[in-house]
């Protein structure tokens, strides 16, 4: 399997052998010159050693590895002493996402180079995983993220081994997956990508920090993110999440449009469950300028019986307008998410995320992963919402897409160590626009 | 013409009439409810009328238009009043974008309502031009912007009118051009596009901004962003830009990876010329952690023969890899180029921009618009950069940029009002990658 640091043209050059022993630690960053420890790796460079002049600035330490080991922009070795003295940068964050070369990447990447989600003050590194049919236009969007000179962005690597790109990393985007072939069903499509994100799991487990954050965006996200983390017992199973932020987002935007109002103004939007049409947006305990929505839109006709509809739908008649699936605000949504778990919850508010249930005070069935009302501290970790109401209307509904839930869990019960799978999925519950 | 302010399902309604004389400009934001004044517009909902409830907030004013004239999440009326005790937002900006369906725009509208650009308390207004044909496209765009949730973004209307779309415009963004046909020379292309351009330049005139600032992307640009302004003879030509960042940050980023330093080393960069194959990378001026190129990188062959084919293959090794243009880079590209107008530049540094000649210190002919190194005190407005070095070797390379711009400027006389056009293009000088 292949890996290789950011770089441009197509010399190809072996990468061998460890990190030198005499490499110190405060004049260059550790993180930066690393080089990837593996038997056999291929470097794609933008230019051939003897290419290279000597670096500008005469600070740097003599014995950092030879410019034969790493290339690219990214690879260049900055001068970190001066930039102790004039900065206060923080250590490096190191952020792998798969599905790197797809449609959704293509607009995250760019966020989280520009400081969306952790600041400007917060340098990080894109460690990319693709497939052997990417990994050309893999090279094509690390090309671009080096155009664009984002000071932020210290490291771009690319690869198609999960155990190597998700080698230290502090937070898992896992955005690849297989889409649904003609006639697939949703048992063949959970059985496909479920192979995948065991895979992943297991690199996860082996290779990543140990406090990783996973956000599970590839479908069907809820039990991709379950084997997930079945696959990946070293590591914390609340750090797992599979992504309901997007439908929480349109939830927020029908409410508001239904009542009148700016988007702003609507909060505490629960999205129950499955990423699926059994989901529950809920308008019990969702608020319009603070007050219950049902005070403000008497029409219970509507948000019993349109509103999911519509939440459901928006990603079909998009396809419809535009002709391909909503990758912009899906990306988006994963900013939001990835936000919601390093900035502070508002007094009173809370986001949705697809989490594992285990302890939940709500009454869903544990060892399943079940979308939930969610604040954070800003520390990457959360903690389930209380003060929440549910009636029988909205119990009635939890209870059909748990029961999904316990049904997509049987039918991959070989993919997380449970014995023999029993798949008996009635009902396509994909929902409209996705694959 | 048709044209829309931002709306998702298919409910029709004609909007008629004047801006209602009652409509007083305190309590309510005049630019959010302000009728598009027009004889026949459609206007296309998410809801219909009768599907609204009031609104939640009892401070709205009694007399704003009737729901009926305008839909979609940013027609709500958000209550300003509460806004005003709160916080303190800038004025809305009112920005104009067109090819808005296209993937460059579908990077840059969400960067500009993330508040890349103009920050984190501005909110901002985006009035979005296609074409018929794009016209459903641009509603997914508009919808994937309502379901984006972006506190800062206030208003989206779409139309395929420039006359409507730039209305009261205080930025520009001319993306839209069309794509060169098969066997199409750049001559061709010069007049099927200067006539869009010519179009455009007359609807600024009649209805944007008297201080709008125009960013031409649309190619060729240079030539193009000549013609719009002669056709807006009542904005000052000084406010019309060729964008030529793109490659600038291509250029900054070769001589990094030359040199083997971080990008950030990288200052003084300057394009200078026509935004096609004769432009000038210019490595005498440029400067690598303050040093002048030169003096950093010794290899001269390199830099006078390799560095600016590298920066120009670019676009085309991109399209190869990556199976389409630079979308994400050229948008970054783009928010550069604004924000280097509306913050001040470093002391000491420069940025590249395509702008008008008249009265330039460095010998080029006046009355083309010619990339040139500017400087900005951060109000939108730009000066020209002083102590630029020139040598025989730049002097020459500017000659020949200077006489393909002259040249493509007698392409388009009778687009600028200058008589008849006499067109001798000898060579293809489209860069690589760009239709």
């Amino acid at each position: 399997m292949a890996s290789s640091k950011l770089c441009a043209s197509r010399t190809e050059l072996k990468v061998l052998g460890p990190r030198p022993a005499t490499l110190t630690g405060r004049a260059v960053r550790s993180s930066r010159v690393q080089i990837i420890r593996r038997r056999s790796s291929t470097v794609l460079c933008s230019v051939a050693p003897n290419q290279v002049e000597s670096p500008a600035a005469q600070t740097f330490v003599a014995d950092v590895p030879k410019k034969t080991e790493c290339f690219g922009v990214f690879c260049t070795t900055y001068d970190l002493k001066a930039e102790e003295e004039t900065k206060s940068w923080k250590s490096l964050i190191n952020i792998s996402v798969s599905g790197a070369a797809g449609m959704i990447s293509n607009h995250l990447l760019f966020k989280l180079a520009s400081g969306e989600v952790f600041g400007l003050d917060q340098p990080i590194a894109l460690k990319l995983l693709g497939s052997e049919r990417s990994i050309q236009a893999l090279e094509g969007v690390a090309m671009e993220l080096e155009d664009s000179l984002y000071p932020l962005l210290r490291e771009v690597s690319i690869g198609i081994d999960p155990y190597e790109v998700f080698q230290d990393a502090e937070w898992a985007l896992l955005i690849g997956a297989k889409p649904r072939g003609p006639g697939m069903e949703r048992a063949g499509l959970l059985d496909i990508n479920g192979q995948i994100f065991a895979e992943q799991g297991k690199a996860l487990n082996a290779v990543a920090s140990r406090n990783v954050k996973v956000i599970v965006v590839g479908n069907p996200c809820n039990t991709n993110a379950l084997i997930c983390l079945k696959n990946a017992p070293n590591i914390p199973p609340k750090n797992f999440h599979a992504l309901t932020r997007l439908d929480e987002n349109r939830a927020k935007c029908q409410l508001a449009l239904k009542a009148g109002v700016f988007y702003d103004k609507v909060s505490n939007m629960t999205i129950w469950g499955n990423h699926s049409t059994t989901q529950v947006p809920d308008f019990l305990n969702a608020r319009i300028d603070g007050r219950p929505v049902k005070e403000v839109i008497t029409d219970s006709k509507w948000l019993e019986e349109e509103f999911t509809e519509r939440v459901q739908k928006r990603g079909g008649v998009l396809i419809q307008k535009w002709g391909r699936s909503s990758a912009a605000s899906t990306a988006v949504s994963i900013v939001d998410a990835m936000r919601s778990l390093v900035t502070p919850t508002p007094e009173g508010d809370w986001f949705s995320s697809g989490v594992y249930t285990n302890g939940n005070p709500y009454g869903i069935a544990e060892d399943i992963v079940f979308s939930m009302p969610c604040r954070s501290r800003g520390d990457g970790d959360y903690e389930l919402a209380k003060d929440v109401l549910i009636d029988d209307f909205l119990r009635a509904r939890l209870k059909k897409t748990e029961a999904e839930l316990l049904a997509e869990k049987r039918c991959v019960a070989h993919l997380t160590g449970e014995g023999n799978a029993f798949c008996d999925l009635p009902e396509d519950t994909m929902l409209p626009g996705e694959q």
